[in-house]
């Protein structure tokens, strides 16, 4: 099977390389000459542009793009739009929205392109020697690339989620349910740290990890990060957020469904990044209105 | 090694079994006939009184007591006190307030009697198969024991985390963390479940479980539930809380570390037990007030 990667970045090019030990016949393209020089030392067949990408193909054309979500995928997609053909098949494994998902998928119809949404999980590691796809689409061309994301993912780590947009809903709510395990972890673990015992935090993840209820993926990485830098001395606590939560919430505004604590740890992110937070201000300016409480002046 | 298991019931029945697999020379006590009854024929000596149980030994007594946490393991642990002597080893393995363990090792320690709190983590079948133990007491008594704590738990699932409470303290830390994780993980299965897309929720869990990053065994446990009901349907949506969270959340707010998820993932259990909320009345009561807005009567 002939299969081309769009977007050689750190996710895209382990897609690649992933796909080319299980004997696909992988090319890809990027538009920055270091990705694809750093993919062509790997062994990785590039193209300069799209135009020459799609006419590498011998057999039928599918086509895996792993882009930054939002505008950049959107562009590219529109030039794919544009460029591919009838039965082509397009397989889109970033972040995206589902709703960009479904929109998208409806327009490619149009032009009887399948398209398939990907939610791709498992990080780096994942996306280069097994990763957890989750995927939309139609169900009987699912069965035809069927192999693809058997091959790519762990055993037993992909599932046909349903129609367009299944796939990158169902990957929006991993990482929304991700951010909740992720803050009551960070939460627990600064009692460790601060509190009157003096346990070492590796030894502590190390332990967690090995019969109790909370071993899991999150807290091996816990493991090997406070072996590597007992009290995470380089970091600064400043969280960023990517959007999947955000939409986790507002799918269940939608909903009506109450999320508290899926909101809360996306509002402790971004509260992480905030150096001097408005709401503490007037909070201490209304202490001092009525209290005379002191104030902590700039 | 003799050790005495103090309360066969679910956890104290599968340490016992637990430790007589690893060779130990185990008895055991219950105030219900029932539970020892149900030892003896599982293959586990019994005693019918403290006393009986501690004359039965012929070496150095090591008696794990194995409680529900508060009164009954206080007035156990009283009695205890009286008939235990210099040299003896005490480990409580409940799920007790690391408050608790310090007043008690205290306590012990005038008569010497060498007192260990241990966190024990795992559920049912930690205990029966290798658990995970946190720790707390003498450093060099420990090692004298550690075969205790390293047989009975899975590879790498012991720690020894310090003076006497740490135990229990990191135990209880561990509860916090796994509050805020279910928490989490149900919000997020309540989206998937109630989406306009047509998801088979042991699949989903299938999924995560293989390569994504929160696999985890809170997972594997969503995984088997959904597998033998779908839509968990002889469960209402009631969840009790036995004590580790809060007592998370009171050491945050005395050490003043913001913990709002796990706070949060509390007070929903403790709301999930609410048939009729005083406070919902009270919102729904102002808003009709100021605006009219029809009221839910009973």
């Amino acid at each position: 099977m002939e299969i081309a990667v769009i977007g050689l970045g750190k996710m895209g090019l382990n897609i690649a390389l992933n796909l080319k030990d299980h004997n696909y016949q992988v090319r890809g393209t990027d538009v920055s000459d270091q990705a694809r020089a750093k993919a062509e030392n790997e062994g990785i067949q590039t193209f300069k542009t799209l135009d020459d990408v799609l006419s590498s193909f011998t057999d039928r054309r599918i086509i895996w793009s792993m882009l930054p979500a939002g505008e950049i995928t959107d562009s590219v997609l529109d030039e794919l739009y544009e460029k591919m053909n009838l039965g082509d098949i397009l397989i889109e494994g970033g972040n995206s929205k589902y709703k960009d998902s479904i929109r998208r998928a409806k327009r490619f119809e149009e032009k009887k392109i399948h398209y398939f949404d990907c939610g791709t999980s498992g990080g780096i590691s994942g996306a280069r020697n097994g990763a957890c796809t989750m995927i939309g689409g139609d169900p009987d061309v699912f069965r035809e690339i069927e192999c693809v994301f058997r091959d790519i993912s762990v055993e037993n780590g992909y599932l046909y989620c349903g129609k367009s947009g299944s796939g990158h809903f169902l990957k929006m709510i991993h990482n929304g349910i991700e951010y909740g395990m992720m803050q009551a972890i960070g939460e627990g673990f600064q009692i460790v740290e601060e509190s009157d015992f003096d346990y070492d935090l590796a030894e502590v993840a190390r332990v967690w990890n090995n019969g109790s209820v909370i071993r899991s993926w999150l807290m091996e990485i816990a493991q090997d990060q406070f072996t590597a830098s007992p009290d995470l001395a380089n970091y600064r606590g400043v969280v960023a957020a990517n959007g999947e939560a955000k939409w986790t919430i507002e799918a269940a505004l939608d909903m009506e469904i109450p999320v508290p604590t899926i909101a809360l740890s996306l509002f402790m992110r971004n509260l992480s990044q905030e150096d001097d937070s408005f709401s503490a201000k007037v909070v201490s300016a209304l202490r001092n209105g009525f209290g005379g409480h002191a104030i902590v002046e700039k």
